[in-house]
């Protein structure tokens, strides 16, 4: 455990680095009878990780943030190398937002020489997201799962920005009995709407304006589906808004069940509309639910 | 819970039908501050397994055995549906051993509706009996990280009968960090050489009286090996003695190494040597340590 001077104003960060240390941690909580909540991240912290931190304290009497770039879920033509890092801010940030440990492991220490296993999952994790990155989920899978059974914490929170993972962890935590609760928390947002994203980092001036058509896009056309509006015309009708604002490369707008994950051609009960585009470099997603009209 | 009363010299064993049992008996043995150790059987047991429990017996205060016959590691034309099933008989021979509960669940308990997440494991998976039958070794992992995860026990222990599998078991469980200490023991056989086995009980008579020597030629093929003989000349020895004795079908004959599993040549290190062949309609399967000569 290395504890380093976070922020003036608050408490040194311990970071800890290996299984054993989290284990011991955790086991030192426990021991006093603390609950504790463990939200893991890939790093490069913005308001909303800080958020899941937030709510972790509210959920738990300890918090650990896991900050580690899973190479499993990134493709070889993929950003896994330009990942933006940066762990001294990311600890200063985390300990500003009540957080009580940072768990930071190396990749060797996650994946040492020999190892063999893999995860996949399906249901929730066919098509959207799975079909243009169909190494994530599993790569996810396998880390989350790791993530859990090092740490066993009682809760861990990830963010609805994700929300095809956050259904896919869910999934696979239940299927392998995994004892730890799920809880998602709602996508926290810039003040003109863009959803925060570490890949956000990646827009120039002129893309960074454009970007928020796509959450304006999805909240109208939710509107209009819960007013019981034709799903192919909305989804049709998004996909030309955003392109005007210029985004590129659509990868897919989508109306799915809000649990399954099933697709959906109308709103009869809780839905969710999924997309996924290209704004230059930067592959964004954004997702909002549909309540059916009562 | 069904206590049920066993053998009129032992008291009942407790048979723990759901998760949520299973772990509240725990839960309670481990406000006792007592230890608990977990053997996972498919039934149909025979003394191999009651070694198993009572080994358990040594190494934790209260142990549970499992008895699930698992689909997911039969490939449809495998013997799922005559896999030998005999509950009473098996919560007999539990109790008699020292065992403290039963944990039987349902298919349908153990793989509900939508069930949608898979293992797969390279390494020491490849070859031998992962070629042979190439859906095993998932099926094992995901029955045996789900057991591990509903119990939470301190150790587990399987027979080294089952050598792949073990070697199998201990490669997820550390890529995994399931926090359960994986225990081996020896292989029980009967009075001739042959390896316990629940398959045994497909052998006919004239069957039963040659298959002992599958364990006679790999005990004398391993006395050479140590000794420095030629891999390739002792493993065709092998064959020949084993097909005149009424094994039809080899599917292999192999020698690896003892903890990686990868193929050797020749034994400078520790080594295990391993058979699959058929009798009648009976699989066997069979290993035996080689140790280099000091």
């Amino acid at each position: 455990m290395t504890p380093i001077a976070a922020d003036p104003s608050s408490r040194p960060l311990p970071i800890l680095r290996t299984v054993e240390d989290l284990r011991a941690q955790v086991a030192v909580w426990r021991r006093d009878g603390l609950t504790v909540a463990l939200v893991p991240t890939m790093g490069a912290l913005h308001d909303g990780h800080l958020g899941l931190v937030r709510r972790g304290c509210e959920l738990a009497d300890r918090v650990i943030a896991s900050v580690f770039v899973n190479p499993t879920q990134f493709a070889p033509h993929e950003d896994f190398d330009r990942y933006p890092r940066d762990e001294g801010g990311d600890a200063a940030k985390l300990a500003s937002a009540g957080c009580h440990a940072l768990y930071a492991p190396t990749v060797r220490a996650m994946y040492p020489q020999g190892f063999a296993t893999a995860i996949s999952v399906g249901g929730p994790a066919e098509g959207l997201c799975g079909a243009f990155r169909p190494q994530m989920f599993g790569g996810v899978a396998l880390v989350v799962t790791k993530l859990f059974l090092q740490a066993l914490p009682d809760v861990a929170v990830f963010g609805e920005k994700d929300y095809q993972q956050l259904m896919v962890i869910r999934r696979f935590t239940r299927d392998l009995d995994i004892p730890v609760r799920v809880e998602g928390l709602p996508t926290v947002r810039e003040a003109d709407g863009l959803a925060m994203s570490s890949r956000n980092a990646y827009l120039d001036a002129a893309e960074r304006a454009g970007a928020p058509e796509l959450y304006r896009a999805l909240t109208l056309a939710a509107d209009a589906l819960a007013r019981g509006a034709e799903a192919d015309g909305v989804l049709t009708g998004i996909r030309g808004r955003i392109a005007e604002a210029g985004f590129g490369t659509i990868d897919y707008v989508e109306l799915r069940d809000a649990e399954t994950l099933e697709p959906v051609t109308s709103v009869s009960r809780p839905a969710r509309l999924l997309a996924a585009a290209w704004m230059g470099k930067a592959r964004l997603i954004d997702n909002v639910p549909v309540i059916p009209a009562a």
